[in-house]
């Protein structure tokens, strides 16, 4: 095959009812989603070249390309001037490029070449600084070099920046995808007993969210169990579950290039006591953390809220990990929340909150939730109960 | 969930029964795949670089830093030097890392380190010419750049070139995962009718794949019915199949991160003249391609010999697309198959061969297979049959 597109714009099934959720927050149905619109966008962006002193930006990233145009192709360049905008990308997008602008609100011209870089500096006019992201790959950045004679600045996450923030249409979808999810989990949870396998649970999981309408796991679901529980980036192996082992379940869903991000820990049987102390005590640094997430306030204190307490508790050197990160196309993207993160919380921002304590020999416990930045506070978006027992 | 590893180094489950396959190519089964070992591929990428004047390198691609080292981290660095190598990773990776180094009988040390640059200036010493991979991020070039006093060649398909071919234990898990994706459209053929969707099609495809212990599909499967099967890379959709229908099938798997393409066309119900002429048209060009593959011949003759048939026929204007491309631990790799490409098949080459017509408003046809050249020609590893009655 060729390369697919990297999003798919098909709402496909209606969400399950909401459940336990509150009736003041149920979540969007996939079959009600508001129109994904990128207006505004554009213009948000030449008002930060401007103040950046770039004259012309070349964009390559293809959630950056999505983001600003609607285009859910794999191969889109974005080229953006004082005056105008032109999406370049290959033949094989020649009708799906104009349609998906034209559904987004985007006014972009769409060329069909096979090497944007020409096309782009023809449209550079009298630029002399042109910024191009950072992370095109570098034969790439010396094609441009050749075809134009602008200076070429590095440009690191600017328009990461502007999507940081999400707008309500954005925030419906990683709402419908973190539901989705929720609900995924409850499915699987009377699963988690002694004998059953890691993998077993993580295909349960996945098949769930598919079966409720999501494009699939958000990322490649994580199930680690007993000793593997230690290790925050186990991937679900063979491993049958035992009693007493801890289990961390890690999962999200996609919904329109959206994605939701989880982690629940759960104990098969009984709990040992310090078991039961480090999921006490996770809980209570995760709820601090959530707790710190409000407009105005830096990144960084969201993470030290969390670690704080897991320092007061003498696990600090057990919480190996940043507290979160934000979430949107990408599974890990703005603002960064982490130690010293100076990023400041806005509204519309969406971050995890996910402290974790590992212990090798003993397992590990993690607590995420994604949450986003109201005016005031914030709002988690994934609302499975935390309760660990199965 | 912060950055998994790029692959899955388990094998889960044995693969089904061979079926109807010869007696002498049963594909191997998942329990018994021979061990993946890189004894010899570091020299190899040495003896490539002193023909090419480059002292050192540094290989930051994925799939490249897998084939070279064995690492399946989704953050590694290799830098290789005339007498040494060195693996730069993060501290999740601290166990995992050198486990797997020794398992692949690779002897780089592992080096945990935050920004591998100032690791890898330190270990080039008197290298005045140092290779870095085009496909690295300008933005990490720069850093590199920053790090070294030594010249920086950017590379280009140099680590692609070598595993282009690849050795018995590779093939055998592309070979596995072609029998998973073979038996996955078998299990799904008694589906394709009308009334069906094709999201419910590629729904089926999936499970099927990984409940024979692939790792997933090998890509987001394409299901494409109806007038959708005239985009070559249409995305499945809600719409249900309906007589007549024309219905494009692209579907593989993964193995240990190896992976298999094919692509069938099938028909709903009774086809038109014109449908039965384009399946007849496009079965014949892909038998010439797969005739036209053997070691010596350059990869732009299998698109001549392809081509030459559908031009012949008058639908020249419907064939939008190369012919083929080699797959791997990537999808799309070395070597490429399309007019003019002039990279020479060698045994152990592992391409596609997947001719198609598209007629707007009629529907397309496309049939692919994945073949390995051979000391005489070539072996399909794809082998669901082709009949295009479900």
């Amino acid at each position: 095959m060729t390369p697919p597109p990297a999003k798919q714009p098909t709402a496909l099934a209606p969400a399950q009812p909401a459940g336990e959720r509150p009736a003041d927050a149920v979540p969007p149905r996939l079959d009600s989603l508001p129109p994904l619109r990128v207006d505004g966008r554009m213009d948000r962006l030449r008002a930060r070249l401007a103040g950046d002193g770039i004259d012309a930006a070349v964009i390559t990233a293809a959630t950056n390309v999505a983001w600003l145009t609607g285009f859910g192709g794999s191969n889109g360049t974005v080229v953006v001037t004082v005056d105008g905008a032109v999406l370049v990308t290959d033949s094989r997008y020649a009708d799906q490029a104009p349609e998906q602008l034209e559904a987004a609100g985007c006014d972009a011209e769409v060329v069909i070449a096979g090497d944007p870089a020409p096309v782009g500096a023809e449209r550079f006019g009298a630029a002399s600084v042109v910024g191009l992201e950072a992370t095109i790959a570098w034969g790439e950045q010396k094609r441009w070099a050749a075809a134009t004679t602008a200076e070429l600045a590095p440009m690191a996450e600017v328009v990461e920046e502007l999507r940081a923030v999400k707008d309500p249409a954005e925030l419906a979808r990683i709402e419908a995808a973190a539901a989705i999810a929720d609900e995924a989990l409850e499915e699987i949870r009377p699963r988690l007993r002694a004998g059953v396998s890691e993998i077993e649970i993580q295909r349960g999981i996945d098949d769930a969210i598919r079966a409720r309408g999501a494009t699939g796991p958000a990322y490649d679901t994580i199930v680690a169990s007993g000793p593997n529980s230690a290790l925050p980036h186990a991937r679900p192996t063979g491993r049958e579950l035992a009693p007493g082992d801890l289990v961390i379940i890690d999962a999200g869903a996609v919904v329109e290039g959206y994605r939701s991000d989880m982690t629940r820990t759960f104990v098969v049987g009984e709990p040992s006591a310090e078991t039961v102390d480090m999921i006490e005590l996770v809980a209570r640094a995760q709820a601090a953390g959530v707790a710190a997430v409000r407009p105005g306030a830096a990144a960084g204190a969201v993470d030290d809220a969390c670690r704080s307490v897991i320092d007061e508790a003498g696990f600090g050197a057990a919480f190996i990990h940043g507290t979160g990160h934000g979430v949107g196309l990408d599974i890990h993207e703005l603002p960064r929340v982490r130690s010293g993160a100076t990023a400041i919380l806005r509204p519309g921002h969406v971050l995890t909150v996910e402290p974790g304590v590992y212990v090798s020999g003993v397992g590990g416990v993690r607590v995420e939730d994604s949450v986003v930045v109201t005016a005031s506070g914030c709002r988690a978006l994934t609302r499975h109960p935390k309760d660990p027992r199965p």
